[in-house]
């Protein structure tokens, strides 16, 4: 029952030392190092094998190593093969920090006072109460709660919208496409967490932008192309949207020439908002491993049929 | 027994309705309407009057509508008048997420990023976790205790200095001179929270810088006067100092030829960290006004041979 590690390969040095010593007795191999390739049960990956299955015939489970697994083609992969997306709380640190960072660049009008600095003015502007200022989180999985929870604390109104209902203490929670409006009329910073499926892709247009407050934002840590970016950058122009952050782009790494970079309104970084971490992925893995062979539901694990 | 305000008319205008509202016994006048000057024994003022005790024969109480005393000249002003600084939950509010939103930016790379995109370079640099970033805060009164509660919970190793010995759950505490340079030595992110005095005048220079770890980054939401402007500039351009977030500066506003402005290892603000917001000011000093005449201590009384 080898696991085999397809991913970056500095990172896989780390995970095969960790495997070494939290898991001795399990064979791990790097890509493309595969040794006999029908003892590879489990696959960690950011891109499985084309023909994964020719590849890797019995094949159990894949891993992905990132939060998302938008960026599998699964259409090879037969429905016994199970898939579990990372959830660890490297991911989940990580997306906190770059989230209330955001939040409170926006909430502190930090991109008018970097105006004020190239300019050499001082000048204060009024400070506004956490109490006044609504957030919306977009998807309510680990990520968006975790979120969630940090800004609740702040004293910012929270509120959250999914698919599915949801209830988190002091956070309104909005379930379904029909409550989308309703959710967003009330949202003064807008935060995209939400997975990339065909429902959410160009999710994020102009109806959106509309639908919002004039003179709100936008935090996008979901995926590049669930924003339809020339929108994006007309509600900017218009005045409509106030800011925008994003660590995700269409496509990454996005081309030079791409209005983003240089739009006064926009804050780009490079899809860093958070990271696995091999310490504690490694771990979530493991306790994976174990659940997967005692018959039970894995940390993470996708429904084949939602894609997500 | 009036109480007169002296400080930006505007907010006066906000503090008279709230007087009125809350406490309509009480007469309120806004500077220079004095009416009576024998019947003003409270004054709440950014800068009381030149010849104060002359002006205002009768004054019992000295508010300040900022968070600290250090823009008094109380030369003139004798012992039997308290004088209390402002000290409610506005405030503490807006430098919690002030230094939050400043730690955050330092941790998680995002001066980098910004000269990245700049650049229009798309190039990630490794997540580094927040219990490998060690952040201190030099002062703990109530705004520094509460910026060190907050950060605790991001699960950055916290620790704090001040003069004397304080206890702060899961934040390692540092008293007196002696124990500075240790303070310093295991710190990454400095946060300077200080009362302006003669004891922290110039207290941060060459000295301090050379003391942290290389690498190390600088937040200063005290006052400006703290810091030994040149030696900053020495310590970020020979790469000893990372980065610098300054909110207060020397003088204020700073002139547009000062080199922090320009410096890219520099991000200022116009001293607007943290703001007096009327709606809870306004309580806090009617509730200082009922214990003064009850002969209790008031909230943010200060020593006056201490001077904080």
């Amino acid at each position: 029952m080898t696991i085999l590690y397809k991913a970056d390969p500095e990172r896989g040095k780390l995970w095969a030392q960790l495997f070494a010593r939290k898991a001795p007795g399990i064979p791990f191999r790097l890509w493309p190092d595969l040794g006999d390739p029908a003892s590879v049960r489990y696959l960690a990956a950011w891109q499985p094998p084309a023909d994964v299955m020719q590849t890797l015939p019995n094949l159990e489970v894949i891993f992905s190593v990132g939060a998302g697994i938008d960026q599998f083609d699964l259409s090879g992969v037969p429905a016994h093969v199970a898939v579990a997306r990372m959830i660890e709380p490297g991911i989940v640190e990580g997306m906190v920090e770059y989230v209330t960072q955001a939040v409170l660049t926006i909430h502190r009008d930090l991109f008018d006072y970097a105006l004020a600095q190239r300019e050499r003015v001082w000048r204060e502007m009024p400070v506004r109460a956490a109490s006044t200022r609504r957030i919306g989180v977009l998807g309510l999985g680990m990520l968006g709660t975790a979120v969630l929870k940090t800004l609740r604390m702040f004293g910012f109104p929270c509120a959250g919208w999914s698919r599915s209902p949801h209830e988190i203490e002091d956070v309104e929670c909005y379930a379904g496409t029909d409550s989308l409006d309703a959710f967003l009329a009330r949202t003064d910073i807008l935060v995209c967490l939400l997975p990339l499926t065909e429902a959410t892709r160009g999710l994020i247009g102009k109806r959106v932008f509309d639908t919002l407050p004039k003179g709100a934002s936008f935090i996008n840590v979901g995926r590049g192309p669930q924003v339809i970016q020339q929108d994006l950058l007309n509600a900017l122009d218009s005045g409509r949207l106030h800011a925008a952050i994003l660590d995700v782009a269409d496509p990454e790494p996005l081309p030079p020439t791409h209005p983003f970079w240089t739009h006064p309104r926009v804050r780009l970084t490079p899809h860093i908002a958070s990271a696995t971490r091999p310490e504690t992925a490694v771990d979530v893995v493991l306790e994976n491993l174990r659940r997967h062979r005692a018959g039970e539901r894995m940390i993470g694990e996708i429904d084949r049929a939602r894609g997500y």
